[in-house]
């Protein structure tokens, strides 16, 4: 399989699945700025929208959207056990919570919050909406320690998109739940070894467009004593 | 079963879900200025976010995210054949339309351009980010009847939010094949008796809000001769 992503981006979730699941893949990087892979090639001929994940399977179909992708992942690697199954009632909830990180975090908190040509009044009515979601999710995740009764796709997207958090004006820490899941799942090692190679990798991409490495990325200072 | 919503927002796609496969269910109708259901209950105190659409299965269960609540649908009543098969590739195909729907066209064009209290930053930012959208949706529909090869709940969340375009400034004159679509979708009769049932219901919330009714509701006026 070929995963299309940028560093950091949604598409992490897609790698963090597949590492989960211990399956081959071939990451294909496109230049977030310039919409380019890294061998030159015009990833909007690949995807006209130009919005990554977009996945390649082996027989040459390309999957796109986060929860689709996911699935079809969950589907094809059902030893990992990532999703439940197909048809299912619990299936249904899986669903529901890539529904609700994509629709109501995804796009509507945190892509506005971070778009880099939004006006401000966009953020600050995407913050302000944003409250009562994230009031919602801590409530369900008090006391679990995953979105369902295991790890599943939809963990693997929700942690992806609280990790922006630190890059937008968002402070998790008014819901302890969520800043313990989110540590829990950035300890998990196919969490850690995603961030781990994607802070690499946009560390790369920002140094290759001359743009400083946000602080976020920086080595984290040791506590003052 | 029974389907909280609100007339013509993206709960009508579940209405018209239920229609083809002609199966019973109660609407609880969400006054969606007030958010309390037409007995006077705090629909807040069913679904904590006051989103719709809300489905309460037979067994209790209650269910929300469209994408979730189709499916859901499509798969408790498989006679209507309304999704492909659970697990199967086509299905992959079907989220991928429902997730598109829901996070580009839904969240990322109608809800900044129709919300009452948006500014109007956010709406041309929506407006500008759309249209590569709309030309990506008239290439897919260009000369196909459906989003897959036959109706599926994922047309019936596409015309639910397409209806939407007489409100907004989007023009869908500029695509063709999306007119096309919409005037083929909306004289289907699921739809067409959707359309009937919630106009109605639509234009009752307002009387109740002492608000005028919108030109799009109105009987359509005979071109001038
Ligand atoms: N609806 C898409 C959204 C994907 C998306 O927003 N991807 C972002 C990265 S997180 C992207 O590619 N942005 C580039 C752009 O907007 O041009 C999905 O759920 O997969
Ligand atoms: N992510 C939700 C979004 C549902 C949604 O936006 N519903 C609208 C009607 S189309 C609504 O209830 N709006 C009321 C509000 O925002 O308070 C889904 O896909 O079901």
């Amino acid at each position: 399989m070929q995963l299309h992503g940028s560093p950091l981006s949604c598409s992490m979730a897609t790698r963090i699945a597949l590492l989960e699941a211990g399956a081959p893949f071939e990451y294909v990087e496109v230049d977030a700025p310039t919409k380019r892979t890294r061998d030159g090639a015009d990833y909007r001929e690949i995807h006209p929208l130009g919005l990554v994940p977009a996945l390649r399977t082996d027989d040459g179909q390309l999957i796109t959207e986060n929860a689709a992708v996911l699935q079809y992942i969950a589907d094809a690697l059902p030893a990992a056990g990532l999703a439940p199954p197909a048809g299912s009632r619990e299936r249904v909830r899986l669903q529901q919570w890539l529904s609700f990180i994509g629709t109501e975090l995804h796009k509507g908190v945190y892509a506005p919050l971070l778009g880099s040509e939004v006006p401000d009044a966009v953020r600050s009515w995407a913050l302000e909406k944003g409250l009562s979601r994230f009031d919602y999710l801590a409530h369900h995740l008090d006391g679990r320690e995953f979105l369902l009764d295991r790890f599943s796709v939809a963990d693997a997207y929700l942690v992806t998109v609280l990790t922006w958090s630190v890059a937008t004006p968002i402070d998790l820490k008014k819901w302890p739940s969520l800043v313990a899941y989110l540590q829990r799942l950035q300890a998990r090692p196919s969490v850690a070894a995603a961030l781990h190679a994607e802070r690499k990798l946009y560390g790369e991409e920002l140094a290759r467009h001359g743009r400083p490495v946000p602080a976020f990325l920086r080595p984290r200072e040791a506590p003052a004593s």
